[in-house]
């Protein structure tokens, strides 16, 4: 039995780490964190878990946490996120970090996004891109590692394949990009109140998404990408457009993602013809992916669905922690 | 006071029509009709018009209606409507049909997409288009006014200043639609029953969806056109996406829409840097764009919406029965 | 021409006050006022009014507005109201305050239930509660009207046939009401924000609520009182029971109630075995109601719907606007 | 290693059995059974279910699926259900059946309500009902389960603590409950999409619906029952009022209902002056229950929610399996 501890357990990405972490038999969950909430039942916060799990949050406290702590999630503001993430790697304790902190390798392209310096730069370098289907051996060795942003899991998935195998022109792809509010987190905003956001739709950031730099840096490539805001919890869907660089049907373009997810158990490419839905993702650690041609045969178009706090956040958090306490990658994930 | 009727009243743009007609100060509704819910009172299909109006519903019957109207609205499926159109004509009342049979010029192209002959293929020559904002003088003199389709009214609006002013590439354009559930009619269809749909998002029409030539058409230009079904009841948001074919500043390209729309009431040009949402337009004849450039400033984006059961169809129908029948054309609008 | 302005415009009871009033054919808007949003065009903070109105928000100046308005809406919090009142009619402005300050004739039963002594008890005495259906003509010659709470107009228009006939057992009232989220204003509060409220539902303030003594006052009868939070924008609907003080059939309850709102434009009552929708008076002023038995015969079940935005609030302070300015009671309402 | 088959597995039920019981460490899924889409793959039809389970969907065979099954789970309409039961009974294979046709002792009042004569009433009498919290025991003995609807079971729950203690006035319960969607199964019916439900809410079978006998039977008291449709996908709120018999604290109340259940694992019963809302309980086989007074402290209101297709169905379908094959009863529950 491994040990693990929640760091900011009373958000929304904490709360469905511990909906995964619960059931799963390999892991003993021994602390949960909130500065604001200590004191207070897990249960208090998270009614849900009410007869599931009875732990007090406490204040994160590094050096008490450490010492019985196999590993701990981040569930942070960036910055706030590093600068714990160092205190925990000091001690030896693996650190899986949900925040933004160690997503680019680039401590500059992180600044200018996130508009705060970067409080430990030297550590961009050793932590790994949690995303498993790309990174899975370097995710096994390692002691920290960046958990991908929603948008940015969704979108890479979708599009890889495509630039990948150098099938489009690559300054021509176009991500538009749906996410269901609970991307925004916990936040207590005008903008995320129910009457301003239920029976609407909008788009946001359009000249510019901090999940842009991270897309553009797994793909290897430039693209266009505008996120918008659709009335559900959870659930983010990612419409990918690119000019053919070469003649391709969609039968064969459809096997190319076929094949290039093969092995993977969380990656599911749809038959020819069919492109996926929301709601066979929520709730689950599953990315389901369709992709065919527009009426020309000039344009591939490749659609990807996932939760955005399943495999877009705690569930790939938990694929990783799975990766790096030596489980079976699918334990508690199916 | 002019007389007009609704033919096929009883599902979603028939209703609406009611809604606008009832208060509109220059009109007196006539018929209503149905041919399975004859002989049932108006309000009791649209319960909300109950104390508003006490029509019952008549089968269709061109012979009577026409003597006493001076104006039909034909909310019928395709082909049908090409049918009832041509006796309602020939009796000479004028007829706004907001189904699709006369929006193309081409017969062809209407059966390759609608996959049915056309019933008469030479009225097709003298039915206008129904966008007021760039078919007014037309309209004021037609007798058979296509009303355009949802999708289609929305982007063409959005993207027109570009491709009009030939600011971007024109085999780059990129139109992502989502729609409000509406948009399918009282449709009762597995598809569209609230549990596949609430908390769900998709896209669909991925390969080929019939507003597809006639954006095209508007436009005169080749577009990729991709719809995504939101969990609305309505509204639709255009986002089109475009290489500039040079460059320009996101305030001068603002500008270009704002001139391009400086005489239109129902078209809104948002601010700089501001973009619409559903809620703005719900439930009104207005459409408001925002539109800017990506963040390498190469991509042109611009994003629309209207109400698909407003200026998407039933109000826009007012609008150009307003324009038809010598009313102000913002009567019984705001 | 009547002039007529809204003190604290930029919630969703002052938005909803203009879409009536903006259209409305004897009046004209001639302030709108906010405290923290003056400076702003009115249509930058209620977008969907871009090229409706182009009123700039002002802070409040009862002495300037006074000069040129025949009519103030307030839309205030609690207490403020009372106090801006007092100001207005000191002006000889008459006031309908969409506040919960003059609905209860009772200060003490005011500060009991709104923690808050009452600025002005003295007024008290000259409002008139503003439920056009129950006391029309005092309120065409009102110079204070107490525009009355959602629930309450909805609850009390649902259960005083059963109570003023005499029907039911008087201690036995059970109302058990639902509200879209509106009801409770642009509050910026965890507990409205989209994740907590969507593929939601709760009950609250059950061991009591604000508008119960309201309830209780306007029927003469004690009730039981349950407020419920709906995941919709708009709308109230309230389940009446009531046990039968003396047998009767369905049918003859019915009549009743059809007797008891026929000369009522805006209360429509159902036919026998049908029961009201929130659709059905959504943006409208209208309340419906069905009524009939439970399986038993023992149990008169009532159910009536409302706008809360509009019967509940901004439509129902238009139609006492007609009353009190000598316009025809459905003006600018159908 | 148990094996069980889902007859009728394509609706909302048998979706959710197969959710459960896919990760379930005790039973393996050996048949799934559908008429109108046998030879598909059960993940065609529930695609979220793409990559965890490979069964392909057969007719019902009971002779063939009884060879091999411990235990079948029956999602089939009334009656229907039934004459199927008695086939795998007869092969000597456990039944849990999920349709109404064992819930009721008296063949008489089933067919009352049901409107069709049943099938086998000799099987009611050893038909046990499948509340574990009631009848634990005798479940674990059975060999026919009557799995309870989900109205019932979150009802049942909520009032019985007042009932089964004496302390109301027996006549006075009044039982207001509100359903999410799938309640109505996967039901193609205009009634159910999506634009007559979203941003709606309606009151339905208020003068008599098929749970009332079955709510009444459990608790051995006469209620007034009266169902809302939600616009939610999931969960089922119930609000019970009831005259107290006798003076009785809030506090001592809710100690009541604590006791009650202090042994259960899936009712939870809040703290004094909580009330459970739907989020807590979705996807789950809990009950939360909150309990208290009116503000007159004559009332006592009881709030509970359960998932419909939870513990109102599926999941307490695996609850009863556990019981009956003989495993923890938690397992795959939590």
């Amino acid at each position: 039995m491994k040990t693990v501890s929640i760091i900011g357990a009373t958000g929304y990405t904490g709360g469905e780490l511990l909906r995964y972490l619960i059931p799963h038999p390999g892991v003993k969950i021994v602390h949960v964190t909130s500065e604001s909430s200590s004191g207070k039942k897990i249960s208090a916060v998270h009614q849900d878990l009410l007869g599931k799990i009875s732990l007090t949050l406490e204040k994160n406290n590094p050096e008490k946490i450490a010492k019985d702590s196999d590993l701990v999630f981040l569930c942070l503001p960036h910055a706030e996120s590093a600068a714990t993430a160092k205190k925990y790697l000091d001690a030896g304790v693996k650190v899986i970090d949900l925040s933004a902190d160690f997503r680019l390798k680039d401590a500059k392209l992180y600044e200018k996004w996130y508009k705060v310096q970067h409080p430990h730069p030297q550590l961009l370098s050793q932590a790994v891109y949690g995303l498993p289907e790309f990174y899975r051996e370097k995710i096994k060795k390692a002691k920290l590692i960046a958990n991908p942003g929603c948008y940015s899991t969704t979108s890479i998935l979708t599009a890889a394949p495509l630039v990948k195998h150098k099938l489009v022109v690559k300054n021509s792809i176009v991500i538009d990009a749906k996410s269901g509010v609970s991307g925004a987190g916990k936040k207590v905003d005008a903008r995320y109140i129910f009457c301003e956001t239920h029976e609407n739709f909008l788009a946001y950031g359009v000249s510019g998404h901090r999940h842009l730099p991270e897309i553009e840096d797994q793909l290897g490539a430039k693209v266009v990408f505008v996120p918008h805001l659709l009335p559900v919890n959870r659930g983010i869907l990612s419409t990918v457009y690119a000019k053919l660089a070469r003649k391709i049907s969609a039968k064969d373009l459809r096997e190319v993602y076929a094949d290039f997810y093969k092995d993977e158990t969380f990656v599911q490419v749809l038959e020819e013809g069919k492109y996926p839905e929301l709601k066979s993702v929520q709730h689950s650690n599953f990315c389901q992916i369709g992709v065919g041609l527009d009426s020309k045969g000039e344009t591939a178009i490749a659609v990807g669905v996932t939760d955005n706090l399943g495999k877009g956040a705690s569930s790939q958090a938990v694929q990783n922690m799975n990766l790096v306490l030596g489980f079976k990658e699918e334990t508690g994930l199916i």
